[in-house]
């Protein structure tokens, strides 16, 4: 059993991340939390002596994985385990008072989940400023637009990008949203009904809320849940993981369609120094990292389906079929969504194009790309629409099919349009609409420009988004 | 091909949802739309003749699906066929004029997806009030609470409602934070960079941003997309679809638990007048409601998965593999969340509950139910934790074990925790807890009406969702 | 509600499958299930007068949908408003006795499954052998290979439908299997026990057993289960609707893969006549088709989804939760794998390769092909593996940025490894090996010969196969 | 980055599992088969050198995965890491020759599904033997069935026992059917074409065809592919987790069903000695590991979706954006199934029934259990079944509701009926009912008795199987 890590934790994801998650990290979490809720206790007047919680301080960092571990398999209960060690490393039984498993578990777990969202939403920042500096710096490379996977008309590469930074804005308002309301569950007792910390409190609610009020400050949390049972609803963790897969959408778009600007040399993910591209194939300069983006979202999209089955699936006051799934679950979905940022920010950082092979494909498809246009221009010389429609659609598909059969090299579409009467444009008109047109890329830049001012802002709210550099990825 | 009905719309949507989705209310938005973007542009000045207006006007409730649906299998494109059958009707050829399909088709999708998110939030406020009015009915009914679906504490069965309406109110938020953010794509042409348009208004930037937020007006949206594709990034449609997903949770998790409440026969979902339990077992009353709501929260599953499928795999500016996923999921994620809404008014409407069920379940599990508050005692007693936890855990184990085997009639743990010393409770004590702590559900009462006074505030904010009545369900 | 069909039986899926689960249809085939229960047990000595029989035949084609639906409305209750709509109609009480619903329901809606399936598997034997053809077709057509979408060495187009093709093959095996071990629940009463076919039958065992029997052999079925419970195992459903998905796959790589195709201009799924392709770029040709293969897989993965989710998911003897969910999930899985079969065929008709084009591929690409080549000559010649390794791979790469960045126009390669020493080959050799394994695929050839040997015994074991031709495709 | 185990290695799956996945193994499984090729490349006349071999033997155990971790840090690939690294050890460079890095990752990772799949279905019968053993131990537990949670009829615990066992067997030939058409892809060269081992060979096919049969040998699988491309599909791969999935429904149904049961206390999953229900309720015995198993299903169902969204996403001859995916779900799924096997085999072990909790249940609903029975007898003395099922339904609830009322403490349904002339049978009659019925479970047992006989034929086929142990769980 020995060796078989996380392969997330282990391959992708960065210490940032990992650190928040590991055994040793959430144990000194718990460790914490149990101490600030006796500092509270006893503030509120139980008979807690200082030398106890001293005992309790001094030895909070000492993690045994294994001792506990051996623990558990007596108990077969992980939480009584860690009591049971933390107890007898200190040597008194102070902790845990008035709570139930859920009132440590949860509320750590849920901080897991709240510091962890707020490192992604930080790096989403990095990753959507990074997108904004390729919009600007691709903002006048004109590029063939392809719908369908086929040729349509003209945009810019710095729009592709503005378009994909667009709806990561989106994802990343949404996100912020989510944790702006983030609710932990509290300090309930087994059933969620406070009774034990009322007891021990000897009935005094008051007592019962400042209580609780003081363990959210010691979370750095704002909100508790009310009326909430052993468990708090697992609907809030779909929501969040929903939150990750909206996120890496974007990215993963972008992933693919460079995998296929790739398969004509327009743009590549770059190269490391010492990568190598295949191991047969030397040549080969694979896009590796793209790949990695849509295997991770892939990833992210199996712990949502998790998530899924474990929210609306909560029998009375909570069961814990959801327990085996939420260890896994809740720390892989965080760290998928690290690994795929990490791997966006570098391609980020090594993104190339091919200006000459751009120049290539524009030029092929010019006259194809100008069909709207000249159809445009028909119609407003007074052709009908779907006259004019079919006219260049029967030239456009035989230029296409000579193209392809090799009966021509070069596009002659304008010269057919020229020779159809249905179309009203002679030659000298559709060369000028060429020329002027050409180079035309419609509203691209403005809307690239409009994107680049809004990422500005998002640059102001997180002043130190834009400096993170990911780490070295494998 | 005749009688395939799309079962959802057929036996549990109700007809607000449904109208906005059929094929003859949607062709009838489309053309509205169309005639909108024609009157915008002879505004803006483009050379539309008045008569054509009013031609098209005059012939938009002309719906007939059969001569579409015809034209389509000849042109295989179906914005194509809609066009035709549009302009032969009307005798004109002004219509889309500088638009590509996805001008119309994604932003009166757009404008369905948005009617029917505010159709949605608006019912869910109005279950939200109901199990408001549950929570408060039964507030001082004291429930035996389970967590691993065994007896744990004492609660109230109004706290239990509450806890589902919290989780409720949290997804209402949600949702109503997405309706807020909606955002369509707009009139982007092609490939999303307005050339034709441009093109249209000879170059003027002005008079394409007019357009667009005329028909925004039109449409009765706040946000249009400014760097988009040929399509908008179908995250978007995710996140909705997730959200109503979330919105189901809470629903789908009182059905469940009601589904095992009635298997103890201590409440049932009602029954209604005429209807039958079985074929072939008269007696039976089954929760055949509550399982639809299970079963149309797994159909929302696969409705989310499929559009989590979407989301992240959009090759440059668009592609279409969208299309027939879409033209399924969209409505009929609403038309699922709109029966499971209807079938849980429904329940809040007949909900029933067994008193003397239920109080015979409080007595049996009461001196269980009050272990922790012993131990709590126990311990401020002077009582060490860990030895009185034991102790009690002795003997519970031992009390279950003779009630199950059938050698004691009645539960007998306070007689044996008097005589065990390690707990350090002596029977006056035990009774007089028992007395004093028997009745009580800890803070359930307070958390309820905290919970009550949340709903009054909803009510306040949409004044009319108390009134909303369910239509009889199948 | 009046108009709203289901969507994958009005646009995608075949009258062939559609009539199997149209509403009409199944009432048929219920009725007829209850005809044959009555003449067996009349046969096994019920007293059912052979008049009430004629009569129930006389009606079975009287299928009134309207009337049915308003006796549900009454009874909220399916099967009860079935058996008193044909009790009516008939004028006797005789049908339906000794069974509770899902005596009639699970066995229908499975012999619904079982012929589904045939048709299913019937088809996919058309594609394979559609497949087939076009291996044949394209044997000798050579073609640049990619894997990671990169040029990676030569093959054939043969070959990649082999590839295809061969994966199908595997699916329908497996297919094959789930239909010959097909299992239905039998008449195995309320809860699986049989009791009340037994209390019919006095206690007499055979009979019991003789009855079902009987009925197995009318559904034309092998198998019955033994213990089972009210309900057949919900993954028996599961494991169907993943044999459709498992069949859907290789059609969708190859629908992905001929969208990247297109986009590289190397061939097209075709046109058909009157197709337009875009209504605001005429000359566009999309991969509309294979974009709808590649929607319909992705409808799949949602059914797929849901039908995991009932799976595992049933209480004791058994509930319904499943009921709403199977009504969508079963048919329209049918639905949507017939339509992308559907699909499929039809690209199967009108692929089209570009010739000149592939050439042109081939020959930007050859030197780079050949690596590997080159390196195994240069291994055999004595030199290190990953020393030759190291020294094409530095050349490879300087010559594919020389060629994007317009430097060169032509591969140099060749030219660059002649003057290496560390590869130990000099122009001579390497012109050799351009010359003699320029055109070489390697044993492209024999695999797909071997692929369409087997393609032949699967149209000898489906001789009608071959002739299916699709329907018309919208 | 630390400490991050493998949360289903570390905690759930058995030692026999995580050993064929453990890193170690899978380095030292690769080293094997490129010994077994070069060895099998000198056979057919490749000049290897015999030292070379035995240097490479002689360091196959040396595994450092740090050093292999630092090669691939700069390599930024993983094989090509590994090739270096065992090259270095040995001192040689002749490993890999002809091959890509598929040519080995495929094969080898193949070999460990095959090795898993092997040991799953072997534990798979050890659970199939087990359920044998309760259902055949309680065969003569009469128990009351319930469908919709809702008592129906009565039924024994044995057939209960044998009905989740059949699903188990159907699932289990399923998945010895996928096992004995596994097949690897092969040593076919980097796109499929087996060109770089032709020319390794100087074109001689037979000896292409020899060094792949003596591999496949090796790796003691009987196919391998024909016409495939860089990868084998992932379709197999889906086809391997979605008999998991299957294997475990059964099991997961079984387990909600001991969720419900033990909530009514009629069963337990029993206590392990030292195990703490609740740290602070300690008279709770938990469904915990029943829990576990439907948390674990939950888990499969998530790889379940990784694994069909790479199935069919499959571009030209391969991509590998299934890499990172299949890292983590090939071994988790395995894990995952193992661990549920585990849960389940442990519950197996230590289940425990209440039979007085039983019975009572039993004599509670008998009159209700009864109906059906009642109303056959009924019919058949002349009634009309329709009439019959209304009468007896009145007084079914009449009594229900009675009941539930606490207005009667005992079951007075039979005295109702016998005042009924709609019903037409006497109080001496109903009471023979009572008295031959009451006891009876219709045809459970000899279905069982057929259920248990089968399980013997497994017995012989896996003699070892019903030997097995589970180990202890946490």
């Amino acid at each position: 059993m020995s060796n078989i890590p996380n392969v997330l934790a282990q391959r992708y994801a960065s210490h940032d991340i990992t650190s928040i998650w590991s055994e040793e990290g959430k144990i000194v979490l718990e460790r914490e939390f149990w101490i600030a809720v006796m500092k509270a206790q006893k503030e509120l007047g139980l008979d807690i002596p200082e030398e106890a919680i001293s005992a309790y301080e001094s030895v909070k960092g000492k993690v045994d994985t294994k001792s506990i571990a051996e623990r558990e398999r007596v108990t077969r209960h992980d939480v009584k385990a860690r009591i049971e060690e933390f107890c007898d490393l200190a040597g008194y039984e102070h902790i845990h008072k008035g709570m139930t498993s859920r009132d440590l578990t949860e509320n750590v777990e849920q901080l897991q989940v709240f510091l962890s969202l707020n490192l992604i939403i930080e790096k989403s920042v990095s990753a959507l400023i990074a997108i904004g500096e390729q919009a600007k710096k691709h903002s006048d490379i004109q590029l063939t637009a392809r719908t369908h996977n086929v040729a349509a008309q003209a945009t810019t590469l710095g729009k592709r990008f503005a378009m994909y930074g667009e709806e990561l804005e989106k994802a990343l308002r949404s996100t912020q949203f989510i944790l702006s309301e983030y609710t932990v569950r509290g300090l309930k007792g087994a059933v969620g009904t406070q009774m034990d910390t009322l007891t021990l409190f000897d009935g005094d609610e008051d007592k019962v809320a400042e209580l609780e009020a003081g363990i959210l400050k010691h979370l750095g949390l704002p909100y508790a849940a009310n009326a909430v049972g052993q468990v708090y609803p697992r609907s809030y963790d779909f929501e969040v993981i929903s939150s990750l897969f909206q996120l890496a959408s974007p990215m993963a778009s972008f992933a693919k369609t460079l995998r296929v600007m790739a398969g004509h040399e327009l743009a590549s993910e770059g190269f490391a120094k010492g990568q190598v591209g295949s191991s047969a194939m030397p040549h080969k300069m694979n896009s590796r990292t793209c790949e990695r983006i849509n295997g991770l979202q892939v990833i992210l999209g199996g712990y949502l389906n998790m998530a899924s089955n474990l929210s609306g699936d909560q029998w009375n006051e909570g069961d814990v079929s959801c327990s085996v799934v939420r260890r896994l679950m809740l720390p892989d979905s965080f760290f998928a969504i690290d690994g795929l940022l990490e791997s966006f920010l570098t391609i980020m950082q090594q993104f190339e194009i091919y200006p000459s092979v751009i120049e290539k494909e524009n030029n092929y498809y010019l006259p194809f790309l100008l069909t709207t246009t000249i159809l445009m221009e028909a119609v407003k010389n007074g052709g009908g629409r779907e006259e004019v429609h079919k006219a260049i659609k029967e030239h456009a598909i035989a230029t296409v099919r000579d193209l392809r059969n090799g009966e021509i090299n070069e596009n002659d579409l304008l010269e057919k349009l020229a020779n159809d009467k249905r179309v009203g444009l002679n030659a000298d008109k559709l060369a000028e609409i060429l020329k002027e047109k050409g180079s035309s890329s419609g509203l691209a830049k403005p809307q690239t420009t409009k994107f680049c001012l809004s990422v500005e802002e998002w640059k102001q709210k997180f002043p130190k988004a834009g400096d993170y550099k990911p780490g070295k990825i494998l």
